[in-house]
């Protein structure tokens, strides 16, 4: 029997994730053709190269083909101008996913400018990645044993289901969650680590010459882990925290209150209130092993 | 040609680092017999099983044995009286070295403690570690490739070019620092780095039981890069920021300022302030990956 559920898949956005979604597709042969779409042609020759999808789509304005399934995988801000696009182009029944990490705003904006009874639209989140951009980096595993959060009230329309069954198809433990409540969780495991690993580095750029040279050289000491985050896509970070202001503000806030309280046990030379503190996070890191989601870390250098 | 340039060599502290030390120095031939002392039976225990060293040393007021070599591994709050101890111990030519991540202040103590003409003092900090701690997570590679600091103006004394070549027998770069730049420089690359890792781990403590789980759960998304750094010994990291307290106090309020400044930026949707940034961000990220020091990361779970 065929496991084919879609005949035209659309992947708009062909860097780290869309290029790791095209390939987990063509090897769940999901899909009967896979088609990418990127704004920029050095990506498009990449892809070309490393063969992963099946046709480039030139222009979403006037596209001669139709498409069962479309996955936005390029930054936020580019999907109310893409929606708009989407909104003229569909004339058959088509299902549009995402992949973006806010949803609320993201729902707003396919509200907003979406009105064609052909499309369902199921907004996703595969909570998978790297630090590197760019579609030489991506492949299939990536999503494997990871979360995607599927943030729609209709669980079980059958076009929901088909989503559902192609993320766990690649390997992910589908959930269902409100937009609004992805957002604030998402802020604290992600938008807000991100947003601090990217201030304690830059923090390293306004250091004096001497001074700059010796904490790149010494890095090794933790500094390092921070900066694995912060060599992640501009583009794209800019635009979550412009689209997830509220939940990222809150949570910044909670953040700095704890922060301030540990600056005050330093000045205090406070060691019971430390040791206190030092202690009650270890154990959240013991859970997160538990969980399998810790990754593995090797302190040597690749081969 | 024996390789051997000490007789008794006794490792003070034997987790996670005095133990690596132990491996290290078995491996690299340098030292006739090697000695442990630990307060904690437990740890003394393991070592035996997994015979890391060749003898344990019950008590430092009264060792029936002397030492050429003594390596303080213990957290930095032990040294006064280690170093008290020592003063009284020792009635025969002896380099004593440390590993511990603040100099300047250890540098005074030792000077307030000990006035035993026998004894040389050379300062040192080889920069490698892992968050786990105890003596069964030791390697002998932990130290290849990493710096180590010695932060002593007598760079051409025939006992600190014996520590030097220690040190690099295990692998290490050796570089010569003076204390205060040393406690600036690591300041920045180690101390703040895991006092942020604490902060925002300790803010998921404080959230709603919800919330904490799922923040537990899709952890993969950044989050569990500080978990990492925030699963290391409480006491050796309390007694890090009570012996920095200036220049951790010191370089924490650049960091906030930063951070203050990116949180405007998000409040006020400044796309081209927080894109700039970013992507300064990302050059940091590349030099220290160029100096070799980024070690590797894999995002799937240990087989």
């Amino acid at each position: 029997m065929s496991k084919k559920i879609f005949d035209n898949t659309l992947i708009i956005g062909m860097g780290l994730i869309g290029s790791s979604v095209a390939r987990s597709l063509k090897k769940s042969k999901l899909s009967a053709n896979i088609l990418g779409y990127d704004i920029n042609q050095n990506v498009i020759n990449k892809c070309k190269k490393l063969k992963i999808v099946d046709l480039f789509v030139s222009n979403l304005n006037n596209s001669k083909y139709q498409f069962d399934l479309i996955i936005i995988c390029s930054p936020l801000g580019t999907y109310s101008s893409i929606f708009k696009k989407l909104n003229k182009l569909i004339k058959q029944d088509c299902i549009i996913t995402d992949v973006g990490s806010v949803k609320t705003e993201v729902i707003n904006q396919y509200e907003k400018h979406c009105n064609n009874s052909y499309i369902t639209f199921v907004p996703g989140h595969p909570i998978a990645g790297l630090e590197k951009s760019g579609p030489e980096y991506g492949f299939a595993d990536l999503f494997k044993n990871r979360y995607c959060i599927i943030t729609t009230k209709n669980s079980k329309n059958k076009n929901v289901k088909k989503i559902e069954k192609m993320w766990k198809s690649f390997g992910m433990k589908v959930e269902y969650m409100n937009s609004k409540h992805h957002d604030k969780v998402l802020a604290m495991t992600s938008h807000i680590p991100q947003l601090i690993a990217y201030s304690i580095v830059a923090t390293t750029t306004d250091l004096e010459n001497r001074m700059k040279d010796e904490v790149i050289k010494y890095s090794a000491a933790g500094f390092r882990d921070f900066t694995r985050l912060a060599g992640s896509d501009p583009i794209m970070w800019r635009d979550v925290y412009s689209q997830n202001k509220e939940a990222v503000l809150d949570m910044l806030g909670r953040f700095s209150e704890d922060l301030a309280s540990l600056q005050k046990a330093i000045r205090n030379k406070d060691l019971n209130k430390m040791e206190k503190i030092f202690s009650s996070t270890k154990k959240i890191r013991k859970l997160i092993e538990d969980y399998g989601q810790a990754g593995s870390f090797d302190p040597r250098e690749k081969k």
